[in-house]
């Protein structure tokens, strides 16, 4: 790839043309996914300014990015809990660093990242156990649910919002809002932008996402409300942003994830991003709208914080 | 069709629903599609209040449709110059009255509905030609051009862009604006979005929109620039705004003359509507979104002459 030092970002046509020259992986296995996804690091650096520190959530495994001069120790101050993307059977904290890292540099809040349960492995409900899990330690540990904001994109959005049903559902209280970001929250994989995006997502197809479902759900019923949140019950939800592209086979779920909890009386913002395509925000180094978006995202996590009245880097 | 008194607007999907199960009729003759659209006044009535004149410019047929108390015969106040859609093949003054009508009621200015040439009996460039005409008859009869903004849907928002281009290589002066609706302003038909959107257009199938393009064009190159305003030179152009839905087989055409547009100094707004199809607006009646998007329209004509200083109902 040359750098065109003119234009400093490529065009989306380019993007996506960087994207089907790469193909859609679903025939390669899964170990050598993984391993190609934590190489996201070589292509997507961690911004400068943020410093990365390993973390054990009583045995669950994550990783802090703490912007310039942000302790992992204090308790007080706003944190964001993040949730990697992967089909719950790929990606990492690491895979994603380039993204907890700049959100934790545009909100100057720390973000901690989460190694939830992966399958086959483990699979559902693994990952939505060790979400509240996770939860749980930072509010055992003394941080107030309202200085905490919840997100994750792809699957990373699912588990997003099937931790804090969860959590609801355990009478732990809310915490301050979530991103989600091109949410899987539907693994019937059945909604209609599966045909009518087929040939628009130069990421996702179909065939691999039902495959990445069959082996989270390890038989589970893919209707469960927190496999799949477009089936749950969403009231009581905090403010809700969620960010998708038009040109997205997960477009649907989106759309009815904002509708259903809409009509739970939860507070939420859906934002189509025309001509986007999944988690376009993952490029933001070398495209406008991803940058512009990741952006719109920290500026609505800064505004659930100040509501909340937690203080970034305490 | 059953009457829900407790909630006068369909769903999104509810319309789509009627849309599919009528079929996108490009198999049926087009002298009875003609006739058919012409109908279209049984199920959509034209708005209370607005009078229905026929006019002749010059040998060139036209409808005015003018809000209460407004006079045909006044050379002052503002006029929207309107080009159904139809393909350049089919529809009407007629066919389309409860839209043209529907905008008189809302911006209180009177429309000029124009029966310009269609094919295959009068091919290209025969419609611009008569665009050309009807706007010069406006300016010859004594109204100033910046009362005058001009609009059409579909193939009426092609010609639309058509008709100022050519006016403007006449050295003809601009009108205050333009909206366009849908517009099919690319007539290769063969954008990303054919193939995108091929699945989830309920309205424009690939196959019938090309044979009109192939009916319309009688062997012109359909990159002459007034056949495809998207090929054309778009500077000193009036300020413009755009509506597609996302769900269109057009919405590249839409972008594509945006992006143009933009590049050549035009003041342009483009929208792009989550899960609208082609000219949605003609369902106001019906769809909530379509009677949304025909006041923006509207508000869009009001500031237009509102900037020329051009007032309603003269």
């Amino acid at each position: 790839m040359s750098t065109d030092r003119q234009r400093p970002y490529k065009t989306v046509d380019e993007v996506i043309a960087l994207l089907r020259a790469r193909g859609r992986r679903s025939d390669v296995p899964l170990a050598e996914r993984r391993v190609v996804m934590d190489q996201n690091t070589k292509v997507f650096p961690v911004p400068a300014g943020i410093a990365i520190e390993a973390a054990d959530l009583g045995g669950l495994k994550a990783e802090w990015m703490l912007p310039g001069g942000a302790s992992s120790s204090s308790t007080t101050g706003p944190v964001l809990l993040y949730f990697h993307g992967g089909g719950y059977v790929i990606g990492s904290a690491l895979s994603h660093r380039h993204i907890s890292g700049e959100l934790a540099r545009l909100t100057n809040a720390r973000v901690l990242s989460v190694e939830y349960a992966l399958a086959p492995e483990r699979p559902f409900p693994a990952a939505v156990t060790d979400g509240v899990k996770a939860y749980r330690w930072l509010l055992d540990r003394g941080h107030a649910p309202n200085a905490i904001a919840f997100g994750g994109d792809s699957a990373g959005g699912g588990l997003t919002a099937a931790t804090m049903i969860a959590a609801r559902d355990q009478a732990l209280p809310m915490p301050a809002g979530a991103i989600l970001i091109s949410p899987w929250s539907d693994l019937t994989c059945d909604t209609e932008t599966y045909v009518t995006r087929e040939a628009s997502d130069p990421m996702i197809a179909p065939a691999g996402i039902r495959e990445m479902a069959r082996l989270y759900l390890a038989g589970a019923d893919p209707r469960d409300p927190l496999a799949s949140p477009n089936f749950a019950d969403l009231a009581g939800l905090p403010p809700l942003l969620i960010h998708v592209g038009s040109e997205e086979v997960l477009l649907h779920d989106a759309r009815i994830l904002a509708e259903r909890a809409r009509a739970a009386g939860v507070d939420v913002r859906l934002e189509v991003w025309d001509r986007m395509f999944h988690v376009w925000h993952a490029f933001y180094q070398m495209l406008e709208e991803g940058d512009a978006a990741m952006r719109k995202v920290a500026l609505f996590l800064g505004e659930r914080f100040k509501e909340a009245g937690a203080k970034a880097k305490a």
